[in-house]
């Protein structure tokens, strides 16, 4: 396996694509080297690296066609964040009956009219509205009833008094200081939600007040997407799980840990299928059994295009219509695979775990977003979905130059840090992608853009979390 | 207790108490109004509301004593979101021994130095590093091994040539295209992490980057704060529980459903203690219940200063130090109680279910978020934490002007629209606090600060989402 892969054709980025073809057809011109060919043929294959935007409508275009995840009846306490596949509409009024929204006095309106402080209307306060009650009859002309927030409006009455309004002279005897026009200070029947009203469209996501509100109208049982399965499998012959102590040349795996609750974080369901060595047959066995039980596949390690590319085959031998791309051009995460089998997306992640990361939520992110709400007609969030960038935190004035490639997309972990002026600094905390510590030690992360050659001290940065949403 | 509770001193609003209390001495110099001394008592007491800056002191002063939630023990796998309560060290070195980055060559860098495409430098393969497997022995000067990324560097090198940077000549002998400086593509013991180093403060949210870190550290059990309990208690002799079909007069509980999902968002563990009628002995025994076994108590309804005022009479009764405050400067959501038990904050949330959502957001959050991670010396939300403002969504333009009193801190529900010119819109979504659909209807909502007296059409305006926090 090692020394297959170790022809010249594993190509790791596509400027090295060029210097090297470059190099290679002087070469052949100077020296007749017999690798050239190999190099050449490479240029249009896997060796490059596709730019950002064209994998966004590769992976779109996946989506196009996927006939969505099925749907169950959950109920309405399990529907928090949740996606509903119909549009709701309300099966009754609310509230049933005119109610008064202040504590008070029913009244005619028509009795306050021309009340002022200095010449008061007069009321008898003739009964008072029991709270939870429906009140059978009212009070006759120039009487009015007590009544409290949430009462029912007796019969003959169209608005309420604020006790505020008002003085009481005695018992029975009000003085209303304010005039209150019909309407005035009560809910009318349906002023909330109409019979037949579409609440919430298909593909909503039920918020607090959502649920709040389906309480109300005594909708217990809500029709949800089912959320996304998500089957991760670490590969490397290096790996072992972190319960382990990894015995001399050996390391704990981290991208089962990150990924799981990054998957988590996105509200689909993350699958473990445990660590496979750089072994084909181990590969296959999992792959197949995560491709039957899940909607996704993550798999880390085993997509960089140098040593094992055991992912490549495995992918080749197990999925259709197979790999759509390998090589993303984004920095850190470029080594990724993306192939589909039926409709479901595989992403081969690299096996550094900050290039996982970026990768994840450049990538995974947005196709999970997706996948929860498909054919809902609805699925986005609030930016330009389908397929984009998770909403940012917030800005920061970036606090040194950075320098970026043209062409690619870059992510660079930021620290965020007050300035002495009193503005919001952010500061790149630059390492190996290979070390997770640097995303530790930072709050969030900024893009360069692909059409960027870098990005200048001073300016104004978006900062991104490091999962894409739903990350305080 | 309606009779009771329907003496003027009930009054609703600070700008009702001004217009009422100058009418009312008006009218005792006119009249000789017997209330007249009632108004003014209250000018000073309850009828008022506090600015909502003040009562965030009042809250910052309460947990100020507090002693901070009990701790706990997870595994890894549940830590994603909780609060650590100590600072996390390395116990070990990451790497524990100094790995390539790259696929390629593992050399001494010296034999590299000065080689280029057209005068490459000449290296034997004389061995390759396996993928997972300490290297024993190394290559002699002028020779190198074969690694893939994550391979050992062996005994002897102490760089790699990336893949892209050679060209195998034949099988044995490799044509090196580029220098490379030592440590080059490798990562040194200890690059990503160094034993005893800090790598997280107490208080810390664990994130999905920090779990895969401390799987890379062997790190399976964490010591995390307790999640808050929150007992949440419904009043109201007019409510029933969603699953009842309402008879007439009644109406189904909608703040249950919305506070148990808000709680929920902030990562704590909603407590349902049911409904009780406006009777004094269930609220009593319910409150009693909920004191003893949460960290912190909703009640919605009871706290109308109008009709019942039983939160108030009950909250007096159960609690000490009691009642704190009663009333807050802001719109909708004024009617609050706050108190404390010992160290536990009881907050009487308005039945309205706007106003209580509005009351959760501005006043309920914040603790919920300080309590979280009390004495950790760290907890914040990174915008002035402990008690402040929730962090916005995003900013829009306010489509129309909105009026506000000075002094008083209004919460308007937005509906996010993108205008004709391309710029994100805010349309304020107006309804009576009662009805819960004006908050169905809206993305978030803006905040019209207790200095102003309103926004203008055309400003710039901060979105806040409904609950505060973590929600998408």
């Amino acid at each position: 396996m090692f020394e297959q892969s170790f022809i010249p054709s594993a190509i790791g980025s596509s400027q090295a694509d060029r210097s090297l073809a470059k190099s290679a057809r002087g070469r052949q011109t100077q020296l007749g080297h017999p690798a050239a060919n190999l190099f050449c043929r490479d240029m249009l294959g896997r060796g490059g690296a596709t730019p950002l935007a064209e994998v966004f409508q590769v992976l779109s275009g996946m989506l196009a066609e996927h006939p969505g995840l099925a749907t169950e009846e959950v109920t309405a306490g399990e529907a928090l964040d949740r996606l509903g596949t119909a549009p709701i509409t309300a099966p009754e009024d609310l509230p049933a009956h005119p109610r008064s929204v202040m504590d008070g006095y029913a009244v005619r309106a028509a009795d306050t009219f021309g009340a002022s402080a200095s010449l008061p209307a007069y009321l008898t306060i003739s009964g008072e509205v029991k709270m939870g009650e429906m009140p059978l009859h009212g009070p006759a002309p120039t009487e009015c009833y007590r009544i409290a927030t949430g009462g029912l409006l007796p019969p003959g009455t169209d608005a309420v008094v604020m006790l505020e309004h008002t003085v009481t002279a005695d018992d029975n005897v009000l003085e209303v200081l304010k005039p209150v026009a019909p309407g005035g200070n009560i809910i009318a029947r349906g002023d909330d939600v109409r019979t037949g009203e579409v609440l919430l469209p298909a593909g909503h996501r039920f918020r607090p007040c959502d649920l709040g509100l389906l309480a109300g109208l005594g909708i217990q049982k809500l029709q949800v997407f089912r959320q996304p399965r998500v089957g991760i499998i670490s590969t490397g012959d290096e790996i072992v799980p972190p319960e382990q102590n990894p015995p001399p040349g050996k390391i704990r795996d981290m991208n089962m840990a990150g990924l799981t609750a990054m998957v988590y974080q996105q509200g689909a369901i993350p699958l473990n299928y445990g660590i496979v060595g750089d072994n084909e047959q181990a590969f296959v066995a999992q792959l197949e059994k995560a491709l039957a039980e899940c909607d996704l596949i993550l798999f880390s390690g085993g997509s960089s295009v140098g040593v094992g590319d055991l992912g490549e085959r495995v992918l080749s031998r197990l999925t259709d219509p197979g790999i759509l791309l390998h090589g993303v051009a984004i920095k850190p995460g470029k080594p990724v695979i993306i192939a589909a089998h039926g409709h479901k997306p595989v992403f081969g992640l690299p096996g550094h775990p900050v290039s996982a990361a970026a990768a994840f939520a450049l990538l995974v992110r947005p196709v999970l977003a997706r996948l929860a709400g498909l054919h809902s007609g609805q699925a986005k969030d609030g930016e330009g979905f389908p397929i984009d960038l998770p909403r940012p935190l917030g800005s920061a004035i970036l606090q040194r130059n950075l320098n970026s490639a043209a062409g690619r997309t870059d992510l660079v972990p930021v620290r965020l840090e007050t300035q002495a002026d009193g503005t919001l600094g952010a500061i790149p905390v630059l390492g190996k992608s290979s070390a997770l510590s640097t995303l530790v030690r930072s709050q969030g992360w900024i893009i360069i853009a692909a059409h960027l050659q870098g990005l200048s001290a001073g300016s104004e940065v978006a900062v991104y979390n490091f999962e894409g949403l739903n990350c305080p």
